[in-house]
C-alpha cells in the first residue's frame, strides 16, 4: 500500500470546493415511483435541510449519476428531463454513466466544474429506480455492468464474481463465512439507527420477528440463539453463489441521493459548517477476465493513491469511511486496499470490532450499501451525505463517538473494479 | 438573438484549453464491429496524425460521449472497457450520456477538467455502435431520448417529432418542402468531398446511378433531370413523417470519434497549430411536450448565447460551422437559433447558398449528419473535428475558400432539445 501511495502524482485543484447541503431520499422498493419522483425526493430534503436555505435559480450547472435508467425504465437522455422536473431549466445538466460508481465520478465532475471557474454553484446527484423488473432482470441489467464479450456469455452475474473474490480471498487468508456474515451484521446494527435504510433493523430482530412469525402461525420455531445461528440456517440465509449467502449482498434498492457543492471561497453563505473536499481519485481498471488478482481491486488502490496524495494524508489519519460493500467479502476487500489495514488483515478487524461504530476506524456507519440499500447510481453521493452528516456531528444515534473528528473518506466502486472512485472530506 | 445573447453570463474558464489532434473512424454500417473496435479505429486515426505524437501513458483523464451502449449492445460501462482496448488502464474515464449530444458534452467536461488544474491532457471521444438493431428497433431506442411519460406512449418517434416541427416552421414561415431538400443536397454535395462520410457521394450521383441500375434490369427508366426531380419522387424518396422524406433524415450510423484536449500552456509541445476553445455552452431545454414554440429550441439558443459571451464574439464573427442536422429541418432552425440568420430567414439562406461551401456562412462542411452520418454519441466531437481541420486549413477539397479563417462553431443537440452544447474554437 505504501508503494502505491508514494507513485501517485499529486493533483491540485485551481480552487477549493465544499459542500454545503445533502438530501437523501428513503430507500426501499417504491413500486408507484418513478426515477423522477425518487430524485425530486432528494432534492425536497436538500432545499428543506439547506442551513441558509437556496434558490433553485442559483444553482448553475448539474450532473446526475445514474447506471442504466435506459435499461430499468426504457428512459434515455434522463438528466434535462429531471431539470425539468426540478423547475432547473435551462441550466446545464448532464448524466454521468459509470456502473455503480456512476455518482462517485458525477461528484468529481461538480468539483471540477467548480475548479475549472465555470461555475460556483452545482448540484451532483445519483437516482437507480430498479425494483420495476423482476429479480432475475435486475440480475441482467447488473451484469451489463461486466464485460460482454468475455464474462457474461460465460455466464458470470455480480453474485458470481463477487462470490470467485470471496473464495480467493479464502484461499490466500484465513478469512471464512463468519468473517462476511460479520460484516452483514456490523452494517445492518448500524442500517437500524438510520431511518433512511431500506433494512433500518438490525439481524437480530429480524430474527426475532421470524421466531414469532412462525410461532403465531403454529410453524415450528426456529432455535436460533443469535445472529450466527440466524446466518448459518439456509432457510434463513440461502446460498446465492457460493460462499456468498443471502445477507452476504446487498438488495435491490430504489433511491436518489444529493449534494449541493460550491466555491469554497463562498460556503459560508450556506451554511457554518461547510466540508471541503480535499482529495478525490478515480481510477479504471481491467476487466475481471483480465485482472492480475482476485483479492484486490487495482483501481481501489489506485484511485486511493490519487486521494490520499491530494489531500497530503495517510490511510491512517482517515477516522471515518463509507466503502462499497455491495457484498459483504467487498468491505473487506476495500478496507485492505484502501490501506487501513494490511492485506488479508480486514477480516481480523472485523473480528476485533475494529469497524463497527464504535471501533477505532468505523466502516459504513449507514449501513452501507446492505442495509441501508443499493441504488446503483445513487450510492456514491448517498456514500458522500453519510460521511457529511458524520463530519459535522448530525449522525443522530449512528454518530460515530470521536469527538476530533475531521477526515472521513468514501469509496465507490463500479463493476469489479472498472472503476473506483475516492474522495477525502475535511470538515469545515 | 440579441436579447438573448445580452443575458448570459460571461463565464471564464481558469485557463485556456486548446485540441491539438483528433481522430476518426470511418462512418458507415459495419455488421462485423463492436464500439470498442470502432473507438480503437478513432483513436488509432489520432495517434496516426498527431503531429509530434503522443505517447498513451501520457493521456492523464478521459470522456466517452455514448447514447446507449446499453440498449444498443447490451453492454453498459462502457468507459472502462475502452480504456483497456486502448491500453490506458488505469487512467481515469467516465461515460457522459445526454443522448446525441453526449459527445458535445463530453467535450465540455474535458474542457473543465483541465481548466480546474486537475488534468494537462484529456482525451474526449464519442462512440455509437447502432446497426446490430433493424430501423425499428433503432428507431425505438432513440425515441428513449423523448419523455418516456408523456410523449412516447403518445406514439412519438424523432421523425415524427421534427415533423411536427418541420410543420410549426412551414405554418409560421415560408418555409417549403424545396427548402428542405436543399439542405440535404448541399450537404450530400459536401459529403461527396468528405473520405470517412457514410454517403460520401452527392445525390446527383445517386440518382445517376439509380437510373443506370433500371436501365440494366431492362427497367422502366426514370425522368430525373436533377436532383429536385428525384428527391420529389417518392419512388425514391418516400414520405417518413410528414413533411419529412427518407432524405431528410440522417442516417444509422456506425462510427467513432476522438480529440486530444491540453493546457494551451503546452499545446506547442503537441503541434505548431494547436485550435483554442474560446467558448462553451450548454443549457437544458424542457421536453418538447412543454416547450414554449416549436420553430426554435429555447436549449440551442441559451448554450449559444453563453459560448459567444465567453469567446467575446457574435454570431456574424462565426465563418464556419457544423450544426445538428440529425433533419434537414434541424439545420434550418439551428442556423436561425445561433444568429447566423433571423427567424424565418433560414430557408431563404439555403436558396440564396449562403450554406453551401462556397457561401457567405458555410454550414456543415463534413457532410453533416444528413450525409456523413450520425452515430449519435460520437456525433458532438465529430463536428469538434471537422472545425479543427476547416481552422487548420487541412479540409482538402472540402477546404472552405476563406483564407482568413479564424472562428468556428459547434452546434449538438440532444433529443428535441433536451440538451444542447455549443463551442466556438478559434485557430491558434
Amino acid at each position: 500500500m505504501a508503494a502505491t501511495i508514494s507513485t501517485a502524482k499529486r493533483r491540485q485543484l485551481g480552487r477549493p470546493v465544499s459542500i454545503v447541503g445533502a438530501g437523501l431520499s428513503r430507500f426501499g422498493a417504491f413500486r408507484d415511483m418513478t426515477t423522477r419522483d425518487l430524485f425530486v425526493e432528494a432534492f425536497q430534503d436538500l432545499i428543506d435541510h439547506m442551513d441558509q436555505g437556496i434558490d433553485v435559480e442559483d444553482i448553475e450547472c448539474g450532473y446526475i449519476g445514474n447506471y442504466s435508467s435506459d435499461l430499468f425504465e426504457g428512459q434515455g437522455h434522463t438528466a434535462p428531463i429531471l431539470a425539468d422536473w426540478l423547475g432547473m431549466t435551462p441550466t446545464p445538466i448532464t448524466r454521468i454513466e459509470n456502473a455503480c460508481a456512476s455518482s462517485g465520478s458525477a461528484l468529481r465532475e461538480g468539483i471540477m466544474a467548480i475548479a475549472s471557474g465555470m461555475y460556483d454553484v452545482v448540484l451532483v446527484g445519483g437516482v437507480e429506480k430498479m425494483t420495476d423488473l423482476p429479480t432475475e432482470g435486475v440480475t441482467d441489467v447488473l451484469a451489463s455492468a461486466a464485460d460482454g464479450l468475455y464474462e457474461v456469455p460465460a455466464g458470470l452475474t455480480f453474485p458470481g464474481i463477487y462470490g470467485a473474490l470471496a473464495k480467493a480471498h479464502m484461499d490466500r487468508y484465513e478469512t471464512s463465512l463468519a468473517h462476511l456474515a460479520k460484516v452483514g451484521i456490523k452494517n445492518h446494527t448500524n442500517g437500524a439507527l438510520n431511518p433512511k435504510a431500506q433494512f433500518n433493523t438490525t439481524l437480530l430482530d429480524m430474527m426475532e420477528r421470524r421466531k414469532a412469525r412462525a410461532e403465531q402461525q403454529g410453524q415450528p420455531v426456529p432455535d436460533w440463539r443469535d445472529e450466527m445461528d440466524f446466518l448459518n440456517d439456509p432457510r434463513a440465509n440461502p446460498w446465492i453463489a457460493w460462499p456468498l449467502r443471502l445477507y452476504d449482498c446487498a438488495p435491490i434498492t430504489d433511491g436518489a441521493s444529493c449534494v449541493l457543492l460550491v466555491s469554497s471561497e463562498i460556503a459560508n453563505n450556506f451554511t457554518d459548517k461547510p466540508v471541503h473536499v480535499v482529495g478525490t481519485g478515480q481510477a479504471s481498471g481491467r476487466p475481471l477476465h483480465d485482472a492480475e488478482e482476485l483479492t484486490s481491486l487495482s483501481a481501489a488502490r489506485e484511485a486511493a493513491a490519487q486521494a490520499y496524495a491530494m489531500a497530503g494524508v495517510t490511510p491512517r489519519d482517515i477516522q471515518v469511511a463509507e466503502v462499497h460493500d455491495c457484498f459483504t467479502i467487498a468491505e473487506i476487500i476495500a478496507t485492505e486496499d484502501l490501506g487501513f489495514f494490511e492485506p488479508g488483515e480486514g477480516p481480523r478487524a472485523v473480528d476485533e470490532g475494529r469497524t463497527a461504530l464504535t471501533g477505532d476506524r468505523p466502516i459504513n456507519t449507514s449501513g452501507g450499501l446492505k442495509a441501508k440499500g443499493h441504488p446503483v447510481g445513487a450510492s456514491g453521493v448517498a456514500q458522500v451525505i453519510e460521511t457529511f452528516h458524520q463530519l459535522r456531528g448530525e449522525a443522530g444515534p449512528r454518530q460515530v463517538p470521536n469527538t476530533n473528528l475531521e477526515l472521513g473518506l468514501t469509496h465507490n466502486v463500479g463493476g469489479t473494479g472498472g472503476t473506483c472512485v475516492v474522495n477525502i472530506l475535511r470538515r469545515g
